[in-house]
């Protein structure tokens, strides 16, 4: 299998981090020159039709696209180290908190970096600085359940490490690029989440 | 069980949509008037952290909310008529299709229509009008690779009616408020799919 992948981009970090969870090294990883625009050649669309990364390739050709669409995939293959769920109850509750990170916080971050970093101009055209720079507060809803759910819980999901762990990390972690840091935010249980997610193994992958 | 909703909205109406395919009557079905903001009162964050519809909550008082994570919970109590995949490589695929719908066709026609309606203003503070209009057109990948995929095959993940069919079902039939109609905006096959699943017992569910 072939795992198209472009560094430091959060999505292909999402899935790298949930394989090196499951131990899995016998995917090779290619990579697509995001700023060249290899992800618009009609050779990419055909394995990816919006043009996104990661793509997940198949060794009879199939292509998943999706980052949680190819963790589902994954985890199908090895169910070990289980990260998305062993029954119906608990795979819908992890669903849900990994839900409530992807469109409550992580959404709003993509929207404030890409309207308004100057680096994400050539991805997002045309960028709406001031738009962008709402979705910096329209996070506040989210990372205040984050906050309070990392209160009360060691994870995300509940008391084990779950994907909802994995896109919670890969989206505080991008936020760096806006120089957030959840301490200095007001969100302390968010910060000692993330420094015990930065000692495993996974937190680094897709960083290079 | 309980499952709270508002009529109207898309999102309650994936579920519904998903229940009536699924032949479960056995839900008691709970408004929430948005325009008295009940969806913001305790009780009800209680339910919904991030104060969204619907919630489905178990008669031991859990519960679930996100649309997609419902049916989840769903499926897995009533495995016929299975709209989510039966093994993990149809499982990915189906959520492959229903995430492309979400994110590329649901999300910017919830954005246009969040950031332009004046019917939305009390919900969206601020509305940033010409960035929702920018929304409109950034549907257009979205829907040629909808167009194209409905030139294929007869359902959005393949030859059978799955859960992606009601996500894209419930976004057309929500951008209607745009005036939006596949074959005047020139996507004859999703008009063709569209007045198909019109047809289904299940498509009028959540109208009211």
């Amino acid at each position: 299998m072939k795992l198209y992948v472009s560094p430091r981009a959060p999505n292909p970090k999402r899935v790298r981090m949930f394989m090196a969870e499951k131990n899995m090294t016998d995917i090779t990883l290619v990579p697509v020159d995001l700023n060249a625009h290899q992800h618009s050649e009609p050779s990419y669309v055909a394995k990816s039709p919006l043009s996104r990364v990661p793509v997940l390739e198949l060794d009879d050709g199939t292509c998943i696209s999706e980052s949680r669409a190819i963790c589902t995939y994954l985890e199908s293959l090895v169910p070990d180290n289980n990260l998305m769920g062993v029954d119906g109850l608990e795979r819908a509750q992890i669903e849900m908190a990994d839900r409530l990170v992807e469109w409550y916080v992580l959404l709003p971050t993509m929207q404030w970096i890409r309207h308004v970093h100057p680096g994400l101009a050539p991805l997002e055209k045309p960028q709406f600085p001031a738009f962008g720079e709402s979705q910096a507060e329209k996070r506040g809803p989210g990372l205040d359940w984050l906050e309070s759910t990392l209160g009360k819980q060691a994870f995300v999901a509940g008391k084990r490490f779950t994907i909802a762990d994995i896109t919670a990390f890969c989206t505080i972690e991008f936020s760096r690029l806006m120089k957030f840091k959840p301490a200095e935010a007001g969100y302390p249980h968010i910060q000692a989440w993330r420094d015990r997610v930065a000692q495993r193994a996974s937190a680094s992958a897709g960083d290079n």
